[in-house]
């Protein structure tokens, strides 16, 4: 109930993800509000079932008071649905820091996790993704905590991603050793003595680039990435679309030519990919952007349904057991 | 001599600047073989100089290392040619931080400034500019730098952009107040108290929503934001090109809207854009990107003529100093 277009993108998203995907949803907020919604969008007997909560944190709230005195918020409703074994997993478009708060404290953390972290897919070049973390749940980092996402990303790129061997870099500002700031300085050491296919420094373009299989960087800096990222797609196709009704010819061209645009607009829309799943909790958690519109959540639960499925969330959370005990070995 | 392509990128351009915008180029390097580059590109008799300089100074080393050892590196020599009046302005795609350094020695800094910083432009969807700043001068800044990134850039917003008014912004991770990191929380009560439009937060997709006139955040922040946006035009670029390819239908409409895409390509693509000029030295210093093409360092040249034209410079000396004088006074 926190998100910018709420509930309207939220009821539109699940009755979308339950004809499209055959799954069902659990629906968070006032029962009466939603049920009206529901019905005046014909949906009434969709297996879309509500859980009550007259709660509602807003993106103004502080995440720790959210926390200590909305406890019947939306958001907390659903995540008691998936600790109680209700839900196999939570989505959100309201405020990150609250529901980072909240999955840590209803679902709980991975043992020997120090913070769990969003992780979030970008395409490249080479038709394949690279996964940067954090992208907003940690705004100040340690270079313990960047440690961490390394190996939290490399599973995730692993499981989800099917890349057998990633390759895993450091976000900075030049490619040599040297170039960075203080947290990239000092993590680049941690990151040597990990089990993972370090590769040293990568820069912002890299994003695309497909030099990297996972990123890691601190969530302030992971945040701006992905909301420049955002913005430009957005101004791009803005800019496109007024160039090409200048003339008649060019609009004859933009007919012609839609269908690339079409598969254009799929690759680089966010809303295609979900939400960012919240890789540390036990369970499945995805956070969208707050102003996701239907689709973002209809691909969110989707994406949310594919995590649960095989019991992704128990593998990762086995495999990141297994390498946080080789990083405690190591002593970071 | 230091850049990726060089001296191809930086002859090329050099003849093409000359040639187009009818000012006058001193290249700083080797003299003999910078003589042989022009001879074989037919240009021995344009208005090009050569300042000869043995020395290079490489990505490898360090900011330090270069200033103190490599004293008749080319960029030294072409510094040291604007400090002596013999030229109104350095252009240089070779090491960022040794460029940076050596403005700062042998041009010298704006009484008053505390680190000069990369300003960079981004062309908005309202049809103008937004500056951003630092994009890599300075990767780990504290608040009180970051107020006079705000003072620097809002007077390049006023005499580069034409901008009467500019609203300054800082780059956090979500427009509320209380959203950011430890620095822009310790930044914000500073920007406050200054002498300009401050807007509060902006996120990363207002580089190009048009939201704010002039950004601020740290070096590393904005020169991951600069290079995101970077890898993200090549990619695009990319997958249109693809897509577009793919049947003859969608080549024809390629063809027929052809001009559109140029247009496009001429608003995204940065070597339209020269470099990123360094506010806070004395004098004009536009540092490139290391891969700057000969289009990119041509408009570089442009943009430094431009800035030495009607003295811009000593305006925006002047300009920072009356602000730096209310900016102490209110004790930053």
């Amino acid at each position: 109930m926190g998100s910018d277009h709420c509930p309207a993108s939220e009821v539109e998203g699940a009755i979308e993800a339950v004809s499209q995907y055959g799954v069902r949803v659990l629906l968070a907020g006032p029962e009466e509000r939603l049920r009206a919604e529901l019905a005046q969008r014909g949906a009434g007997s969709l297996p879309i079932e509500i859980l009550h909560a007259d709660e509602v944190i807003t993106m103004e709230d502080s995440a720790s008071s959210a926390l200590r005195k909305k406890t019947n918020a939306s958001i907390r409703v659903a995540a008691r649905a998936v600790r109680d074994g209700r839900a196999q997993g939570v989505v959100s478009a309201g405020n990150t820091g609250a529901c980072m708060a909240i999955a840590k404290t209803v679902l709980g953390v991975v043992p020997g996790v120090k913070r769990p972290a969003l992780a979030q897919v970008f395409p490249t070049l080479e038709a394949s993704w690279s996964v940067l973390m954090d992208v907003g749940a940690n705004v100040d980092c340690t270079p313990e905590m960047l440690a961490q996402f390394a190996l939290m990303g490399e599973i995730y790129s692993k499981i989800i991603c099917h890349c057998p061997s990633p390759r895993v870099g450091i976000l900075s500002i030049g490619e040599e050793e040297h170039k960075g700031n203080e947290l990239t300085k000092l993590t680049t050491p941690l990151l040597k003595e990990l089990p993972v296919r370090f590769i040293g420094n990568v820069e912002g373009r890299d994003l695309y680039s497909g030099a990297a299989d996972v990123i890691v960087c601190d969530g302030f800096t992971g945040n701006v990435a992905l909301k420049v990222s955002e913005g430009l797609v957005a101004a791009i196709r803005q800019i496109l679309k007024e160039s090409l009704e200048k003339t008649l010819q060019r609009k004859i061209g933009y007919v012609l030519a839609k269908n690339a645009f079409e598969d254009f607009r799929k690759r680089v829309d966010y809303t295609e990919y979900g939400g960012a799943p919240l890789l540390g909790v036990k369970g499945v958690c995805l956070i969208c952007h707050g102003r996701s519109n239907a689709n973002a959540i209809k691909n969110a639960v989707r994406v949310a349904a594919e995590l649960s499925q095989d019991n992704v969330s128990a593998r990762i959370e086995a495999a990141m057991h297994e390498s946080f005990a080789a990083l405690n070995a190591a002593s970071v």
